[in-house]
């Protein structure tokens, strides 16, 4: 018997999700499937991160116990030709029998990329969210720092009560922008739009854990200092408040990309 | 009557290419059915680049005539609450009633983008070419910078026989690569892939036009000079000799979008 990592990356606009769910394909669903038939036993994976439908990954980790004797690194390639194309195996490898994807000190990195320009960009749709209103980069960015640090997110996450500690720490917090000259043309007449440079502004965020709809929630309050409805130096008292209602809302799913999860002891 | 000129950008993955086709859906079957309906008369659109099935566009070019009076600036908001979402107009705006969007000198600008990683980016499947042999971008750019100008690009396209002038001119041919240090994890043994830096490669070409096929076959013969199987400096032999067997294979349609058309004279 051992125990197999595996680095799972997937586009998630047709999953449920992360989780087996009554309703719809699941990711770990669809795991569970084709391992069992490639290695001839039951497999249950256990995920790392458990993400909502229509949320991407680059870089999510499941383990599993086999006793089959393929090596663990034979079973990215084999099951690869197995999966549907929207669910890649990235890498597979063995570790220690008592190693869990969840209880251990980790950095995860997710990115929420916003596709900020007058008409939306078909092959970007499905990975960005759409956003035509005027936004301040800087104004984000001054907003985002307040929330690097140790605080209680209580005010950043969906209220699950059965989870009592929502501190969190978050390590870096960055709004990278990269201009388009195209997305906002300036020889045609705006009536509703920003007069700013358009382009896409990706938020990445490192952190030791993430409570549920964090990064999402914490989007839709840049969201809302970047459109100037909130102030940046109203975060603190935010934070302070411990009050959901006082923060922007969920930003949709399909802008967020679970990046990387990195374990501090690996084995 | 007034001439209308779009600015339209597509999601190539369900569609036949641009032209009307008897089998399958092309996307401007899609845009002179909307338009139609929207302007209440039969609309019949020209566009200025006749894309394959699985291309995608940022910036296609297309005109139609209209004696609707809704203003030319009102039609891309109008048309794009009608479209399905893999299809946006990205301006629209009135040209003169002689502009023809082909019989114009242009500089065209296409993009091939090649996912150079051990196992393929699920977000990226649709819109790039997945790749995992060895690939040195060096000579991928030696033999770039020998189509750069004006030649006879007989042996970089598939065969027309009603096109007699196969002379074009490329302004630019630059190879970009944004290296991913995740593309080949050097922690796992590799057996058949390449040992050096993965990341995305993108072959940007800008030209004053291109043959049937020729922006795929220069990508299917860099590719070729990536994996060492032909020498940069082939390329001027290649191109003297007029004959396509010499040089690659037509690299597959969904990495390649036409990413926009400037007009000398726009009027």
């Amino acid at each position: 018997m051992k125990r197999v990592k595996l680095i799972v990356a997937y586009d998630g606009t047709n999953y449920c999700g992360w989780q087996v769910q009554p309703n719809g394909v699941s990711v770990s669903s669809m795991l569970n499937q084709h391992l069992s038939e490639l290695l001839g036993e039951k497999i249950y994976v256990l995920g790392a991160s458990r993400t909502d439908a229509g949320v991407h990954a680059r870089g999510n980790v499941a383990v599993f116990d086999t006793s089959a004797r393929m090596p663990a690194e034979r079973i990215s390639y084999a099951l690869n030709t197995r999966l549907p194309a929207d669910i890649r195996i990235q890498d597979s490898c063995e570790v220690a029998p008592d190693f869990h994807p969840r209880f251990r000190k980790t950095r995860k990195t997710y990115e929420y990329k916003i596709c900020y320009r007058r008409f939306p960009d078909p092959i970007n749709r499905l990975y960005s969210l759409f956003y035509h209103w005027d936004l301040d980069v800087e104004k984000m960015r001054q907003a985002a720092s307040y929330l690097v640090g140790t605080h209680d997110f209580t005010s950043f996450c969906t209220n699950k009560p059965e989870i009592k500690n929502r501190v969190r720490t978050i390590y870096s917090l960055d709004v990278l922008f990269e201009p388009d000259p195209t997305a906002f043309p300036v020889e045609t007449p705006r009536d509703c739009c920003a007069v700013k440079t358009g382009g896409m502004i990706t938020v990445r965020i490192c952190g030791n854990g993430f409570l549920y709809n964090m990064v999402r929630i914490i989007v839709g309050t840049l969201l809302e200092v970047g459109g100037g409805r909130l102030a940046p130096d109203e975060i603190p008292k935010i934070l302070e408040a411990k009050d959901r209602s006082l923060a922007g809302d969920t930003a949709q799913a399909h802008g967020l990309t679970l990046m990387n999860i990195e374990y501090e002891e690996e084995n």
